[in-house]
């Protein structure tokens, strides 16, 4: 069926039935709005928009599997403030054609992750538009705010998981070197989300953090800029032989993968020198925070053609 | 110039020029997210969506005007819960061509209701997509949320302000019988937005409230649907003559007008029958509310063409 035929009221009402209230929504979807309680006198904001063709491809993954993409990288924001997420809301504009089916089973993707960070979708917006877009707002609790701009000289610089596989993956399917059921593609279809190895490491410890959703290229000047230090990229390309077997298939190097790979939403922690060695084992260390305002590597320069900007 | 001239950076940057942080605000745009304090336990969210072609038309209304509708749109359903609109996050999608210098204006026209209503803009993205979107998610304090589902026979149903005016600019606009200049088709392009006399009057003393955003027809089934009541609508045609002229240019009847008119935010409140009296002498006594489930109008069925789902 398509949204036409069924009805604002019967899709909203369908999507109230997948999305599940948990903890702190005392009015969720159906009012002018929802109300929610929180007794954190702090609250992290974050907002983005995806749109079809742009941010995802329905040939490469499935509705479920974008959904829940979408909803990992807003969560992903929250928790790079050092916040923990609590509830999102959902606004997604369709073509008049578009199957219900589909927009049901985006829902369940969203719902999906949502239920496994013990957060709640409370509202949302559905409109007609020329094509799919998703805007996903996400907010949650805060006590100390961890942000990019605190960076020091002499800090280390560490990523707290591995990037590389999503980009190999949108390559593997962009040059038909790979289907969409090929496990190599798998985390660019769903990145492994696991924000709580901050928490676990301690976000006290922790002194500038944003999660890589564009890429080390991108991202690391981020921080470098916020804080007003250089980086200097200290990792071994031997680190990165979990990349090899990937980058000989799509034809670039283990090194470009690893810093152009976005949408992963592993995190740049950026740690006090002397508790450096209290880092969890499988966090890498990328670096150290350096005078000036470049991303340098061993101490050289690099040429930094990444683009955040995605047209 | 346009939008894959400037560069994300660039554009946030002007984005960030243009959006004053007010109070409440530690961190603004430019980090993963924004942080914000409340002192309030209860927050109101709503989010909305709208789109080019639908929504908004850019020969009829200028980009500050759109933005200004987009962002009345988001307050008043933060007001139509009782609340009162704190934050907005403002998620733009636009084709690689469009110009800057038109979101620079969408972005002038959303503040200038924020700092209408001493509202800050603390977050927002920006992406490439095949047309112009713009979701704008708004959240707010609450002391006492007021519902849709309130509302008990005998009470009787108030219109905050007129409504009609914006429907009669969009058919003037739309058959060529004004121009975007004219005064008569000023309320379709910038609603007349006065919330401040729901706190004039009492919340405390509204037993149910909502927005009028898709036009009575539409919205008055909802407030019955929620509260499981029906709606006998008693007000006199004679009440609408200032519609009379913009009726006759458009040849829809002043009563059509009336009961169609979307997008102006004026509210419907819902006060018991004991303090009726008390409420402002502009606010326009709709009706009452009985015992079923249909909405007539001086005892006779309606039937409801209305529909709120844009296609």
């Amino acid at each position: 069926m398509r949204v036409s035929e069924i009805g604002e009221d019967a899709l909203i009402a369908a999507f109230a039935e997948i999305y599940r209230s948990r903890a702190g929504v005392l009015v969720g979807i159906g009012d002018d709005g929802a109300v929610v309680s929180s007794n954190s006198p702090l609250q992290v904001v974050s907002t983005d928009i995806a749109t079809e063709g742009i941010h995802f491809n329905r040939a490469w993954s499935s509705a479920t599997d974008i959904g829940a993409k979408i909803a990992i990288a807003n969560l992903a924001d929250i928790y790079a403030m050092g916040g923990t997420p609590k509830f999102l809301t959902v606004a997604i504009s369709a073509p008049a054609d578009e199957d219900v089916s589909y927009l049901l089973n985006l829902a369940r993707g969203i719902e999906s992750v949502a239920a496994e960070f013990e957060v709640s979708v409370v509202g949302g917006d559905l409109v007609g538009g020329s094509s799919l877009a998703i805007s996903i707002t996400a907010f949650g609790a805060v006590e100390r705010p961890v942000l990019r701009s605190n960076a020091k000289v002499g800090d280390k610089v560490f990523l707290t998981g591995s990037v590389g596989k999503s980009l190999a993956g949108l390559l593997l399917l962009s040059k038909g070197l790979a289907t969409p059921t090929s496990p190599d593609v798998r985390v660019f279809q769903r990145p492994e989300f696991t924000p709580q190895i901050l928490f676990e490491f301690g976000l006290e410890k922790v002194n500038a953090l944003m999660d890589v959703s564009d890429g080390l290229l991108s991202d690391l000047p981020k921080i470098a800029k916020a804080s007003g230090v250089g980086i200097n990229l200290t990792f071994s390309e031997s680190e990165l032989s979990y990349l090899m077997p990937l980058s000989e298939r799509v034809g670039i190097s283990p090194l470009e993968l690893f810093l152009r790979s976005g949408e992963e939403h592993s995190f740049i922690a950026v740690v006090s020198a002397e508790r450096h060695r209290e880092v969890p084992k499988q966090w890498i260390m990328l670096g150290e925070v350096v005078v000036g305002s470049e991303i340098t590597y061993h101490d050289k320069g690099m040429s930094l053609h990444g683009k955040s900007w995605h047209w």
